[in-house]
């Protein structure tokens, strides 16, 4: 590919890429310096073409909406492979837990920069994390140029002293990401799940979505314990105590739902509940059960697509995330139709886009500039009977050359700077922490 | 990576991969001009350090044994993509079958050139393959460098005239494939399946495997209705069809084996039959349940790895196929500890070298050279707690940057030669092959 007239790392500035493969046919793509498409067409108006900073030739292209991760804990990444292929309890309390304990700012910082550099190499441009220290995981995100809708993970055992302090923990994250002034950087809610969190937790996460208008994030039915649970301790599946502390609203996110019966698809539905379907974690933690993506597509519920965290998937892929979706809805629900690659390219992008209030996740005119570019010539375009098959089914995200989030290029030709350092820092601060949580320090 | 004094594409000569890291620990690796593993340690001989007309340094990189892939319909290439997302019946009768009647010998060829190119891309050195036009097949895989074996589907359907053609024209295949001498392409028997395949028609294949040494590949219970209908036209189940027939033998390469049950397991185990799990092929035509590697394993069978043909899958990159099996094996068989990452990587090297005849699949003094080099400062190889668990459940095969097949370097750090007249006369013939199959040529 020959880029003219790019510096590259570069700031913000008009970008015309020229005839480049899209879903509907070739187009003319014109990126406004204000970071949003301002024409998309074939052959657009020759003041943009004259106007633009920056060219791309997209012959050898395929243009798609920037992909949007809607489940994942980022700075787990330092956790890749440290752990597999345990029950799931001992990789929990004696893998996982006890090195989540020793992490500190510094590490999620350079874990989420790890993250956001495997994001961005494989087509993603904004996710929604929920985790610890999420300042410093916040500072990552505006240092890679990505999205994303962030949480603290808010965990109170059902300990009304805890809870508090998970409430003050909240809102000085929300303060400290409002302080930033990024746009592209968004606080929300992450009240962990109903076996975490106490009701009075819930109802103030719902409260402080309602006040403010946050999105809220939360684990759902991502197990049979979870629901055999809820309905032992609490009288209540786990769906209902959501709905009975005020948390099935639209602006939730709710991740994983394996579990879901169809009475319940249909409440989330009615509540207008986005949910995120984790296909890879959910097989790797054998959790018995795919999300029930029939129902909650009869009930008109926006499903997205998550990677969930590097320690139970263990990649951020989300063109993996997508076949494989495709392939466990078709196997789980004896479908040999089910989830076809359109509708699963629909999840990675325009649902995505619209639980994270992103726009629309479309190519289009007034949408932000959130855009992927994929080499045509690779062998898994070739040979081209049906694009979106190719997509989903032959390509992973190695595929992406590069990649332009709200007009700022994070990648160009494979090229992300400051690539090396974020390797060669995450993986020293991985092998601290290891050495730390062994005492080997 | 400095790649010192190679000549690229190179004659095969001797070769020294220098402190690479292995799954043993650092390493050297000494190829000699026989295309065999010489030397293999913790700094090795000075006499083959000086004597080495190659240098790889391995700093940077993961040595691992060349991928076998044990099941697959190589020149269906051209396939991909073609048709999805269908159901099984009118994907084959109206999609699959129409276009695989108008093959010509140059499809295959170059439909075969592609698959090796992706195979080779992503880190596989050997394969089975299954297929029509064997002798451009042949021809394809000779000019790819890479080993295979070879087989002519064989279909009578039950026509005593159509099995004589299918006997003379396997017949054929053989003799044209030991004429070309190249040990590295050997050929095979290649009855289809107890539904295709009349029981005088196995029995001849299980005679010349018997006489001539023989490589017999066979589709086994991929789905339910091969079994029932196997029980209701024959009385039996398809295993003691095959049994019957002579088939269960050493030299057996069953593939799918979806719906065997224990007792056929144990019966396969005993008879010395390896079998080819192709999960993603499995997932995506859902046929409803995994294959049962716990009985496979528990009676001894060798269990390899497939990817089936590229229109069921959509394709060839063996790294993706360890990792959904392992996920597969898993979520099906409801065990977090089932099918662990090592345990995937052995199906995949070990298992399907031994399958295929190709020494153990091990990097060992005495084995053939086929070894692969992957990218250790990839992000999916960040960290790297684990280096079993990274090429498992983080890398796709776009993490492979060199391959080296019986010592001949068939691609070095990402680049394989001819490979743009690969994708330039595979792409042609697939929109040509469609052109004709729809009329509108």
């Amino acid at each position: 590919m020959t880029v003219h007239a790019i510096e590259f790392p570069c700031r913000r500035g008009s970008i015309l890429i020229e005839d480049v493969l899209t879903l509907e046919g070739r187009r003319d793509i014109f990126i406004g310096d204000t970071g949003l498409i301002e024409a998309f067409g074939e052959g657009i108006a020759t003041s943009c073409r004259s106007n633009a900073e920056h060219r791309i030739p997209g012959a050898d292209l395929i243009a798609l909406p920037g992909l949007v991760n809607t489940h994942t804990h980022a700075a787990m990444s330092l956790l890749r492979g440290y752990a597999d292929d345990l029950p799931l309890q001992t990789w929990l309390s004696e893998k996982i837990w006890p090195l989540e304990a020793l992490l500190s700012g510094d590490d999620v910082y350079w874990g989420t920069r790890l993250a956001c550099l495997e994001m961005i190499r494989s087509g993603t441009t904004a996710f929604a994390d929920m985790y610890f220290f999420m300042e410093d995981a916040a500072r990552a995100v505006a240092d890679s140029g990505m999205k994303a809708v962030l949480s603290y993970g808010f965990i109170d055992l059902f300990d009304p002293d805890r809870r508090e302090r998970e409430i003050a923990a909240t809102e000085q994250m929300i303060a400290a990401i409002r302080s930033m002034e990024n746009p592209k950087v968004q606080p929300a809610l992450g009240p962990h799940a109903v076996y975490t969190v106490s009701e009075e937790g819930l109802r103030w996460c719902a409260g402080k979505s309602a006040d403010e208008g946050l999105i809220v994030q939360i684990h759902l039915a991502e197990t049979e314990k979870e629901v055999t649970d809820a309905v032992s301790l609490h009288g209540r599946r786990p769906v209902r105590i959501l709905d009975d502390c005020g948390i099935l609203a639209p602006g939730t996110l709710a991740a994983h739902g394996c579990w879901l019966d169809q009475e319940e698809c249909a409440l989330l539905g009615a509540r207008g509940v986005h949910v995120s379907h984790n296909p890879v974690s959910n097989m790797k933690l054998s959790v018995g059960r795919a999300l029930p993506y029939p129902w909650l597509r009869d009930a008109g519920v926006n499903v997205t697509l998550g990677t969930d965290g590097c320690a139970s998937n263990n990649n951020l892929d989300l063109f993996e995330e997508m076949k494989t979706a495709a392939l466990l809805q078709k196997f789980s629900w004896n479908s040999q139709t089910l989830l076809p690659a359109q509708e699963a390219l629909s999840m990675a992008t325009t649902a995505g886009a619209r639980a994270l209030r992103l726009g629309n996740g479309t190519l289009a005119p007034g949408q932000p500039a959130d855009i992927i570019l994929l080499d045509l010539n690779a062998v898994c375009n070739t040979p081209l009977h049906n694009p979106a098959s190719n997509l989903v089914y032959s390509c992973s995200g190695s595929a992406v050359r590069t990649v332009i989030c709200h007009g700022d290029i994070l990648m160009l030709d494979r090229i992300v700077p400051g690539e090396e350092e974020v390797i060669r820092k995450a993986s020293a601060a991985a092998a601290d922490l290891v050495k730390r949580g062994t005492g080997s320090a």
